[in-house]
């Protein structure tokens, strides 16, 4: 029987908010070496005796060095090979994660995690750079056919901020009595029967969303 | 500094092809154990002394068990945890290849694969049901808007062979005219310059793809 080979096993994290509406990846600095004190995206070695999957790996690694629970987490792509990582032959299997910003304040502040605008992050060490931008790719493309930019805010959100977020996200503006019809008619979200006063007008009406899975949005 | 763990890394391949114009998967018969003598999607552990990348492994886990390069190979998905694998805690970086049945004659007649209809597939080991029916549903889903299923074709196709490739992946028939407009108009299919005689009727032009890229193709 052929002996199983020595590869180093890890999970990376594209971490994903809204800052000042703008999408954000957040950045932790690194501990140990390799590149000690160089930021990169949260990551760490799979722990095959406690972790049941690398979609557990990689929750631990989020409670652990941002103590985070996302509200969405997806596998990106398997990062594979001899030069991605100088301690030798790796894969790194990337995921991304969406969150309202308001659960990483504490990580922020604590000056555990920097959360940097996706258009002005700096050079990453290992192949993160490449793993930052197939994950704005494909949250991207995935928020113009589902509800997966809604996982970027709070719980509870306005119908201008849920658009907002889709026009941040896409980079596209949208037709606000389109946008609203859509998303009412699609069932994707539920009025809370809650309402927020944003202003001197008269409070808005806030929503959630249905479930905690995807759900289809078709874009005009 | 943390000492990486031991994890069995491996690859397996979905390897689709058509049989009498249906959609078929490659199966071998395994050698070795586990699951000795039991049919399973090709696959193998990665060697990081000969492969560049899981993609790498997949190409010559291909070549080696069914003499093969296919003309499109993806990345599916990958598969980890203690359960999928009695050997251990492993992960399997999952791939799909699309190739035309010819190239896979030579393996068929010397008895080292067997081509199956997806949908009559026997009950695979590890956890290649799941796999395959990922695979399954990533062919089908990217076959509604890019020229994938013309992967499965000899390199030079009619356009009526390339309609009724479409027209069994996705499982919906389309219409002649707007299907052979969309393609032309598109541009991801140019004419060999030759024809085939197929019955009495005049020789049917032949097409080819014009890169090995994916392209996208809008059905209506």
């Amino acid at each position: 029987m052929e002996r199983a080979p020595e590869v180093i096993v890890t999970v990376d994290v594209g971490l994903f908010t809204l800052v000042e509406g703008a999408l954000a990846v957040g950045l932790i600095r690194r501990g140990a070496p390799p590149y000690a004190g160089v930021e990169a995206l949260p990551g760490g070695y799979v722990h095959p005796e406690e972790d049941g999957s690398t979609h557990a790996a990689a929750l631990r690694v989020l409670d652990a060095k941002v103590g985070l629970e996302p509200s969405y987490l997806e596998q990106l792509y398997t990062f594979s090979g001899l030069v991605r990582d100088p301690r030798g032959w790796s894969i790194s299997v990337a995921y991304y994660a969406l969150v309202p910003s308001e659960q990483l304040a504490p990580a922020v502040e604590a000056g555990e995690l920097r959360l940097v605008a996706v258009d002005e992050a700096p050079k990453l060490p290992f192949d993160h750079d490449e793993i930052l931008a197939i994950a704005v790719h494909r949250l991207r493309a995935k928020s113009t056919y589902s509800t997966l930019p809604a996982f970027l805010l709070a719980p509870s959100f306005t119908l201008s901020e849920l658009q907002e977020v889709y026009e941040q996200v896409i980079g596209q503006s949208l037709d606000r009595t389109t946008f609203r019809r859509q998303m009412l008619d699609l069932g994707a979200i539920e009025p809370t029967g809650q309402r927020r006063r944003t202003g001197a007008s008269r409070p808005a009406e806030l929503y959630r969303l249905r479930g905690p899975e995807l759900r289809p949005f078709g874009l005009p």
